[in-house]
């Protein structure tokens, strides 16, 4: 996808997550939200909260949005809580503060004891770990 | 405050912030909501971005405070674009994660070119910047 020649800008990779048209592990979906594990996560059980609506920025969320994406976030968190209580919430915006995609979401990073820094290469998630983390975080 | 033999817990500075009885160069507030520099900014316009009610994390945080909270942490982001269109918005959660004011918080820290790392001793805001920075940010 996204290949030259379409004619069209490449697609949302998080609005294609949401629309169930690429692989994802889903941990919790509603209408307005949808949170999925990173698929290079920074620690183990590192998650994406996203709003459903494309846009880049919370400048841009809609404020009928706000509850609904907050409750989402504090909801992902309550379940990491079950990986460790110590965890970062983080939001991108702009290349200089490292946003990759520029569809609108919150990391939820767990922080774990003897983990002080993030891996400096990233690699994608093991089918053995995603389904681990995936069977921990995707209930209430 | 906060010495051994009052009996009591330490007070929580952003609660005194929230009150009116720490200085702080507060940036917005509404009945919900209190946003104000950060005494010690990891760049030029680090905000912070807190609810009044005491929580110390967005797990406890009354659902009802869910719109408020995003709403002033949007408004601040806009405020901040005024400095940079690249900003981090970050919540630590737990000691591991960096969270030293145990009251729920977002930090709001703007990126710029040629600083891509943060300080590694964090110094207070000198008064000039401090009145500088508020002076932009104190007003939509």
């Amino acid at each position: 996808m996204g290949a030259a020649g379409k004619g069209g800008a490449a697609p949302c990779i998080f609005c294609s997550i949401a629309r169930h048209e690429a692989p994802s592990r889903i941990v919790y979906e509603d209408e307005n939200t949808i949170a999925f594990l990173d698929i290079a996560p920074l620690s183990r059980g590192h998650t994406l909260v996203v709003p459903k609506a494309h846009v880049d920025r919370l400048t841009d969320l809609p404020p009928d949005q706000y509850a609904p994406l907050l409750s989402t976030l504090a909801r992902v968190c309550r379940r990491v809580e079950r990986l460790s209580t110590h965890y970062n919430v983080g939001l991108n915006q702009g290349a200089l503060a490292g946003q990759i995609v520029f569809h609108l979401h919150f990391h939820v990073i767990p922080r774990y004891e003897g983990q002080r820094t993030f891996p400096r290469v990233r690699k994608e998630i093991t089918e053995e770990d995603g389904r681990s983390v995936h069977g921990l975080l995707r209930a209430d």
